[in-house]
C-alpha cells in the first residue's frame, strides 16, 4: 500500500467533512451570486499568472482548493446560473439537476453497454420517454443523452448519411458523388461543422434563404435540392430549425418534411433551444410537423434547468444509427438479448450517467412546474418586448416567439449600420460592464442588434426591467 | 411568477436540507460499496417496470426520490466504483473529484468562448500543463479536455485529415483520392469509429499485424503505407497505441513517428489508459517516442481518480484543430485578442467545466501521491500475475505491463480452443455472479482469457487475492 506519509483518498469522516464544506460554498454561492458581476472582469491570463506552473508534489487539505476556488478561480467565472444572465441563451443549474449531478459523481458507472449499467440505459430510456410525452412527440421513438447538441446532430447526419444507401460505412466517400446537406441561413454553426467532420466540405452544405420571419424558404430549399441532383451531386438530409439561435425562430417543418419525403432525404429537426418549451401545452405549436422528422435534437442543460452537459437525440430510425456506427469488439460482447446497448448508436463509446439529473429536476419540478417556469420565462420575454416597443428610440428586429428578444437602440435620423453597429455595441459593453446583467449580440439581416435570452429560474421582472433601464440610460435615451 | 401552489426551485434553506440528505447518501454509499454485489443483478425491463410511464405532473419532494433512488435505481447499478470492479479498465471516482464535480454542476458554466468563462479556460490549460508536465510530455503542447477518448481520437484525426493538404474542409471528400487511416490489429474500435464518421470507409482503415507482444509491426506498416500509395490511395494518419485495450501492449512509437515522418503522416497516441501511468517516473518508458507525435489522448477519467467523464487531448499543432474546426458565426464574436477560444478547436461548442475535477484530484493528491497510488496497482497485478505463473493449470497470454493481466485456466490435455472457451467464460461467469468482484474476458489470438485490471483506490492486496481464490474455485483447480 502506499506509503504512510501519502495522502490516501479520503476516508469516510473526511469526505463527510468535505462534503459539508464544498456544500456549504455551493449553497453559499447559489445564495450570492445575483451580486456577483455576470460577466468576468479578468484579463486574459490572470488564472495562468494565479497558479503554479506545475502540480503540487504533495496533497493539500480541501480548505486550501476552497480558498483558491473562491479567490482565484471564482473572480474569473462568468456566471451562467446568475439570474441576470441574458446571453447566448438563458440556463439554469436547478437545485435538483445539482444533486443529480452529485449522485452520478459518486455512482462513476460508464454506460455504454446496457450490462456495465443497466439503471443508466433503462432511467435513459425512462426519462426520455418522460419528455417526449411532455413535449408531444410520438411515444415510440428512441431517445439517448448526448453531451450537447453539436455531437447530437454529428451522429443523427451520421445516421443520415448512412442511411442514403451508398454504403459510405464500408466503401468511405471517395468514390461517391458529392453529399449535399441543407440547413437555413439561420441554422446553428454545429450543422456546418458537422459536415465538415462528415466530409460534405462547406460545398456540400447549402444555407437556404429565409423568409420575413426567418424561416426556411421551402421553394428556394426544392429548388436548391433540384439543382444539386440536376449537377449529379447527392442531396442526403435536411436540418430543420424549431427555435434558431439568432432570433429563435420556427422552420416551418411540416413543409419540409414534405419536401423531404419527395426527394428520399433525411429530416433531423434542430430544437436545442426551443423543443423544451412545448412542454407547455399552448407551445406545443412549435413542433408542429416534428413527428415526420427522422431526429430531433432538443437540450435540457439549455431550457429545462438541467446542469450542463445533457443534449437529447430522439430518432424514428434508431436502425440506421445502428447501420452508421455499430462495431463491436470481441472485448465488448455481452451476448445480452433484448436490451439496448447504446456504444452501438453513436462514435462514443463511454457515457455518464446523465438521466439522473433530468430524473430528478422532472421529479422535483413535476410537468406542470415546468411548464409553469416556462411560460413564466415567454411572459418576461413579451413584456420586455412590450416595452421596447413603446419606446420611439427602440426598434425590435424579429418577432418574440420564446423568451428571446432582439432589438436596437436606433436614434432618428441615424441610419448608418456602422454607426448604429457602434453604438448599439457600445451599449451592450457598458451594459455588461456594470456586472448586474450580461447581453450578447446577434446580426439579423446584417443589422446589428442586442439580444436579451431569458432562462434562468432566478431571473424575476425586476431584473428584466433592470436590464431594460440599463440599456436606456447606456444609450442615453 | 409562478403560481403559489406549483413547486419552485428549492429555496436556500430546502437546497441545504436536500444537500445534506444527498451527501449523506453519497458518503453511505461510498463507504458500503464494496459489500454490494458489483455487476448488477437486474433483469432487462426491471427499472422500466418500476418507473411509471409518464412524468409526475406535480413535484414531489426529495426524499422519495432518494427512496427511488436507493430502491430502484441502486440494484441495477453495476458498480465502476467498487474496489471488486475488475473488468474494462477499474476506474475510481476519488472523493477530490466527486467534489470538484459538484461545484462544476452548481457554477453550471459553458467554456465556448474564453469570454463566457475565463476561469475554466485557462484552468484547463494550466491543469493540463501540470499533467503534461507530470507525464513528461513537452511543456509546450496545446491540451483540451473532451468527454470521452472516442471524442479525442474523432478531433485529432479530423485535424490529420485537413493537415493532408487536399482541402477537405473546402471541398468535401468526393472528388479526392481514398483515405486511408493506419493502427494496429489490437487498436481501440474508438479509432475504427472515428474513420467511419470522417468518411474513410472501413475500406480506409488498416489494422496493421502485431508482434509477439502485440506491438504494432513497422515493416508491416511501412510496406502497407507503400502498397496503397502505389494503388492511388492517400494515407493521412497513424494512430500508435500506449497500453491496448485488450492487453495492454505498448506499441513502437519511436518507430512509428519514424515512418510518420518518412511518409508526412499524422501520429496520434491513443493512451487512454496507460497514458497516466508515467506520472510515476519508472514508467515513463511507456511514452517513450510520444515527443514526436502530433497529438495524444489520455485519459484521466480511467487511471487518474476523476469522475467519467474526462478525456485530455495533446497536441503539437493546435493550428491544424482551429483549421478544421473554426467557424466562428457572427453571434459568438467576442473581438478578444491573445485568448484560447475552445470552440474553434473542435466540433464541439459547449463544454462543462471539467479542469475542476482534475485540478481537486492534484490537489488533494500531489503528483507524489498519484505516483504512489498506480505504482500500487501495477504491484497487485505483479502480485497477481506472480500466482498465476505459479499454478499449473493457469497460463497467462500477454505481458503484464501496467495494471492488467490477461490469462485462462487450462487444464492440461485440454487443447481446443472452444473447450477452453467454454471453461472460462463459464468461469467468468460464476466468479461475477457471486458478487465479489467483476470480470470481464478478451481474445488473445483467438484465445478466450479472463482479463483483471486494477485501478480502483480501494482496491486492496486481499480483494486481488479474493478474485484469484474465486477463479481457482470457480475453476474447480
Amino acid at each position: 500500500m502506499p506509503a504512510d506519509n501519502l495522502i490516501p483518498d479520503m476516508t469516510d469522516a473526511e469526505f463527510r467533512d468535505a462534503l459539508a464544506k464544498v456544500g456549504d460554498w455551493m449553497a453559499g454561492y447559489r445564495s450570492r451570486v445575483g451580486n456577483m458581476p455576470v460577466l468576468s472582469r479578468a484579463v486574459p491570463g490572470q488564472i495562468e499568472k494565479a497558479l503554479p506552473q506545475v502540480a503540487p508534489v504533495r496533497g493539500e487539505p480541501v480548505e486550501k482548493w476552497l480558498k483558491d476556488l473562491e479567490q482565484v478561480i471564482l473572480p474569473a467565472v462568468t456566471h451562467w446560473n446568475h439570474p441576470g444572465f441574458m446571453a447566448y441563451f438563458g440556463i439554469t443549474a436547478s437545485a435538483p439537476g445539482i444533486l443529480g449531478e452529485m449522485v452520478s459523481s459518486v455512482l462513476n458507472v460508464n454506460g455504454m453497454l446496457w450490462k456495465t449499467s443497466p439503471a443508466l440505459v433503462e432511467l435513459e430510456q425512462v426519462v426520455l420517454r418522460w419528455l417526449a410525452s411532455a413535449m408531444g412527440l410520438p411515444a415510440d421513438w428512441f431517445g439517448m443523452i448526448t453531451d450537447t447538441a453539436s455531437t447530437s446532430t454529428l451522429v443523427a447526419l451520421a445516421a443520415a448519411r448512412e442511411a442514403a444507401d451508398l454504403n459510405v460505412r464500408e466503401d468511405g466517400l471517395s468514390s461517391k458523388p458529392p453529399l449535399v446537406l441543407y440547413c437555413s441561413q439561420e441554422a446553428h454553426s454545429s450543422v456546418d461543422k458537422a459536415g465538415l467532420v462528415l466530409g460534405t466540405g462547406m460545398q456540400g452544405i447549402r444555407h437556404i434563404p429565409t423568409d420575413g420571419e426567418f424561416r426556411m424558404n421551402c421553394d428556394a430549399l426544392r429548388e436548391a435540392i433540384k439543382n444539386d441532383i440536376a449537377q449529379k451531386r447527392r442531396p442526403f438530409a435536411v436540418v430543420a430549425t424549431v427555435g434558431t439561435t439568432s432570433v429563435t425562430a420556427v422552420d416551418p417543418v411540416q413543409k419540409i418534411s414534405e419536401v423531404c419525403r419527395e426527394f428520399g432525404l433525411w429530416l433531423h429537426v434542430d430544437a436545442a433551444y426551443a423543443g423544451t418549451a412545448a412542454i407547455a401545452p399552448e407551445f406545443r405549436w412549435a413542433l408542429r410537423g416534428c413527428d415526420q422528422a427522422d431526429s430531433l435534437v432538443t437540450n435540457p442543460h439549455k431550457w429545462l434547468f438541467t446542469p450542463i452537459d445533457c443534449s437529447v437525440l430522439f430518432t424514428r430510425r434508431p436502425d440506421q444509427f445502428r447501420n452508421a456506427f455499430c462495431l463491436v469488439p470481441e472485448y465488448l460482447r455481452t451476448g445480452a438479448e433484448g436490451v439496448v446497448d447504446l456504444m452501438d448508436y453513436s462514435f462514443q463509446l463511454g457515457r455518464r450517467f446523465r438521466a439522473l439529473k433530468l430524473w430528478f429536476v422532472f421529479r422535483h419540478f413535476g410537468t406542470e412546474g415546468i411548464a409553469a417556469r416556462i411560460r413564466e420565462h415567454i411572459r418576461l420575454a413579451h413584456e420586455l418586448a412590450g416595452w421596447i416597443d413603446s419606446h420611439p428610440k427602440l426598434e425590435r428586429l424579429a418577432p418574440v416567439n420564446f423568451s428571446t428578444v432582439c432589438f436596437r437602440v436606433h436614434p432618428r435620423g441615424m441610419d448608418d449600420e456602422k454607426d448604429l453597429e457602434r453604438l448599439n455595441s457600445g451599449v451592450i459593453d457598458k451594459v455588461n460592464a456594470a456586472g448586474e446583467v450580461f447581453l450578447s449580440h446577434t446580426k439579423v439581416r446584417g443589422n446589428y442588434c442586442i439580444r436579451v435570452a431569458i432562462g434562468n429560474l432566478q431571473t424575476s421582472i425586476e431584473r428584466v426591467r433592470r436590464a431594460f433601464d440599463l440599456i436606456c440610460a447606456a444609450a442615453e435615451i
